[in-house]
């Protein structure tokens, strides 16, 4: 789970069997931004993996293969884009924990950027599937940040995304409609913020 | 001037020559960036770039090589990122022309993305860099549409650039504060909008 995201598809090592490829969370992103372009809903994109070259072979100028290169640790999170005018960021995780999820798999700067974005008038948030219990929730930066400062635990418990967050159902078309309760969410911290 | 930005800083068959390295209009926004993120100005990124991985070499969790990949073409432009709420998206393309920048320099989707960058209420530009000229101009897609719309040419002409855009000044730090020309040109877009 470690793996920078979408090695899997394309190694010829392949040593992480998810199953059911239908369960795989960063498909099921991909699949759905690609609808939320199409129906010019929002324009949201997952970010290439970062990696460092360190051997090009140029064959010619359109033929060019990378013989050697490194993953990289992400400055950022993995998704950004455009959604009713308002800049969108987030970050999209699995575990295979049925209680919590490990804070440890986002690295801290990608918090640090995530607080950042929301500073800056942007909406930042992660999607976190718990793969064995087959649920996938939305927990928005703020609540994720009070979890942090309210809590010496380095795990977010599920309670807490039960109670917070925003179990996303599966569809067919979109099959993983997070911008409906970003809508939702989003509403209600505006409306705290009038208060 | 065709390869994927950042290979030539880490290829060990460098073959592209820019001479003076202060030059690279890649290098000058990352450090632009760099200050506008350290000064909480601006939240902007340069993407990774887009390839396909072939063949991965793991040899222990942490410790894993990319033996094989090569280059994509990219869906999207290369930085995007959030200013004063705004969602912000361009492309940065150096050209060698005295005359003009040829179009084919940027990919269709690439023009196309800009334009729904824009619908959706986002903040789309080209920076152009007339190497030879030492000149950097910043042109809004508003006007990079008006162009392709109302001529048949394929390159825009520099005076172009010179009539709608910005020229761009060199400073130390912010080292191209392009983001000054965007409040100015955006502020006069919005009053344009409300004529």
């Amino acid at each position: 789970m470690n793996y920078p995201n979408g090695i899997q598809k394309n190694s010829t090592n392949n040593i992480i069997n998810y199953g059911n490829r239908g369960m795989v969370l960063e498909d099921d992103l991909n699949i759905t931004n690609e609808y939320y372009r199409e129906c010019d809903i929002a324009i949201i994109y997952k970010k290439p993996t970062p990696i460092t070259i360190h051997k090009v072979n140029y064959k010619s100028r359109d033929n060019a293969f990378i013989e050697k290169a490194s993953f990289k640790i992400p400055s950022t999170t993995d998704y950004n884009g455009i959604y009713k005018g308002k800049y969108i960021d987030f970050e999209a995780k699995e575990t295979r924990s049925k209680t919590s999820f490990p804070l440890v798999n986002i690295h801290e700067h990608q918090l640090k950027h995530l607080d950042s974005i929301v500073r800056h008038g942007g909406i930042g948030f992660i999607i976190v599937r718990f793969v064995t219990l087959n649920k996938t929730f939305l927990l928005m930066w703020q609540d994720i940040k009070d979890f942090i400062e309210g809590d010496t635990r380095k795990s977010i418990p599920l309670s807490y995304f039960e109670k917070k967050g925003k179990l996303i159902e599966i569809g067919l078309r979109p099959r993983l409609d997070y911008l409906k309760y970003i809508e939702v969410m989003y509403e209600k911290d505006e409306k705290r913020d009038f208060k």
